[in-house]
């Protein structure tokens, strides 16, 4: 087999989480990281210098002249998501596959006119949903498929919040209305839903209702929301996801015959290790004072950051496409999926917390 | 300080609850196995004999025959929830005092109506929820008390399932409309909302909203549903509960500062020692590739089963009043909360999950 030449990506904007894709990148045996662009061409050539960027990487001033260079086959999208819309069908427009922050648009509709382009273009999309490409989300995923350890899906509850700084609540784009206007739900919340769907096989629920007392900041973006989820079968799932409280990322799926528990499943709490708990068939012993069996601990040792998973993914499937291969539909289909219910909670909020159906 | 002698309780019903609570008497120090009454006499003396009483323990063929025993200082009542209201008032009436196995009424109207007979002859009412009186459970709170370990309560999640095997979905008390006609929410649901009233300091939410899709029997009684509490402040909480799922008995508490996470919060996996963990304000290391601080796991070692010392809390307070104390209040306070959320989230469900105002 040829020595494949690694896939080239650049970066558009230095945002705070473009530090950790650009180690992620140079950890990825089949990427390389070959340029980034600001607006300021200082603040990209410090940015280059401050990450590692090999010496031959191409520094721009502007997202455009990167997006013109002909040797990058790829761009990393960290912008704020109001810019997702323009620079995402630009770069499919000049046939640079995307690997796009979450969440990808502001609704699905901004969603459905990025994937256009990216479907005419024939580019891959990927979103930057890290914890999906972790070999301990693959091993949780053979738990919950797994008729005879965990049973039919009954329930998940998701949670992922964490405590921002006075300065976050009032600076960071997250609680911006023309910047990140989903605030928490876009942040934290869209790693619930994915939490829930990838625990439901990507069945999308039939009704979202948002759960009353959303905290909105006073330009009306949500910093903490919760939501419950309702399938026709019975099954369901509640969530929350805040700006305003301790930081805590937690997954529970129970099923008919067993329960699966993760408590940092958006980033693990170590790199190169991470855990989840499971249980099968728990029960009482006889007297009902204690269980038998209890649950178990399990351990996932991974080669790279699941970052590097990522981007070593999508590097994959950019070069198949190099050699002929269609892009890969699973990616684009469940984070339209994850935007969609984010979709369908910010108008049952905005509905004053009644039920809204998806139609998927 | 003189030897006091003990509490002498008797049970009405031999219920399968009925075994362990026997064993807990036994194991209390200031608490005797002193008679059991059955409507069969013969069943009566098997269930002594099976469950360890002693010789000169009194065996009834009624329940009315116990009350009437002038040596009987307390009753423990495991028995179906309908007949309670109709057997701890006549207990209360006989100055039995009651140790009353939860949910303790149908509803807060027959709960008032034991507490008024409870108050005339001054005995003392507690329910049966023995996890209150886990050490751990008081460890845990230290930890949700402290401002600078916890914060402010912002969300709790309680989780109460077990899958019921086919012979108790069709036969068992809990599945019966005459008998628990709250099935599932008076049995397991009973523990989540005692557990969210616990981490709110029994603090009552001002609405109750029952989750959609509740899975009810063909009689109509409860086998599985979910409802969101909502405090004026802002605080939330859900739960889940159900005889559909797999056995898992969570709370997650996350307030400003902390986390409190317990997987076996009403029976510990283990009689001797008990686990939970906090973490306080965890954040991310530099480059948000892991955790620092990470949470941190806790073990509480136990003199006696949680069951013993429900006994032995409820056997004190019985002495006390022996020796001129008054009933303590706190514990019928809290039983009452806890069937006040219980009958909201049964109207809820019943007006179709619709929000119902909790009037305290």
């Amino acid at each position: 087999m040829a020595v494949e030449a690694p896939i080239r990506i650049g970066i558009l904007g230095c945002a705070e989480i473009a530090r950790k894709l650009s180690r992620a990148i140079s950890l990825s045996p089949n990427a390389a990281l070959s340029a980034v662009a600001s607006r300021s061409i200082d603040k990209a050539r410090a940015f280059a210098v401050a990450n590692g960027f090999p010496p031959h990487a191409k520094i721009y001033g502007s997202y455009e002249s990167l997006l013109d260079d002909p040797d990058i086959d790829a761009v990393y999208v960290p912008l704020p998501t109001s810019l997702h819309l323009h620079w995402a069908v630009l770069a499919a427009k000049k046939s640079k596959h995307l690997l796009l922050e979450k969440p990808v648009g502001l609704n699905v509709s901004e969603f459905d006119t990025i994937l256009e382009a990216v479907d005419s273009s024939g580019v891959q999309l990927m979103d930057g949903t890290m914890w999906m490409h972790h070999p301990r989300t693959l091993a949780m995923k053979d738990f919950l498929s797994d008729a005879d350890r965990f049973g039919q899906l009954k329930t998940v509850h998701a949670c992922f919040s964490f405590a921002a700084d006075p300065d976050f609540l009032k600076n960071d784009i997250r609680v911006k209305p023309d910047l990140d206007g989903l605030g928490a739900l876009g942040d934290a919340g869209w790693y619930c839903i994915r939490s829930i769907l990838w625990a439901a096989n990507f069945e999308p629920p039939k009704t979202v209702i948002a759960l009353p007392g959303a905290a909105l900041n006073e330009s009306g973006v949500i910093l903490a929301c919760g939501a419950s989820l309702h399938w026709e079968d019975g099954k369901s799932a509640t969530f929350h996801c805040s700006f305003l409280s301790n930081l805590t990322m937690d997954i529970t799926a129970i099923g008919t015959k067993g329960t699966l528990h993760v408590n940092d499943f958006v980033i693990p709490y170590q790199e190169k290790e991470a855990y989840f708990s499971t249980g099968t068939e728990t029960g009482f012993n006889e007297l009902v004072t204690g269980w038998v069996p209890q649950p178990s601990k399990h351990v996932v040792i991974t080669d790279l950051p699941q970052e590097a998973r990522m981007v070593r993914e999508f590097a994959n499937l950019v070069g198949a496409i190099k050699n002929g291969s269609k892009p890969e539909k699973k990616w684009p289909i469940i984070s339209r999926k994850t935007q969609l219910i984010l979709d369908a909670v910010k108008a049952s909020i905005d509905k004053g917390f009644t039920p809204v159906e998806v139609v998927y």
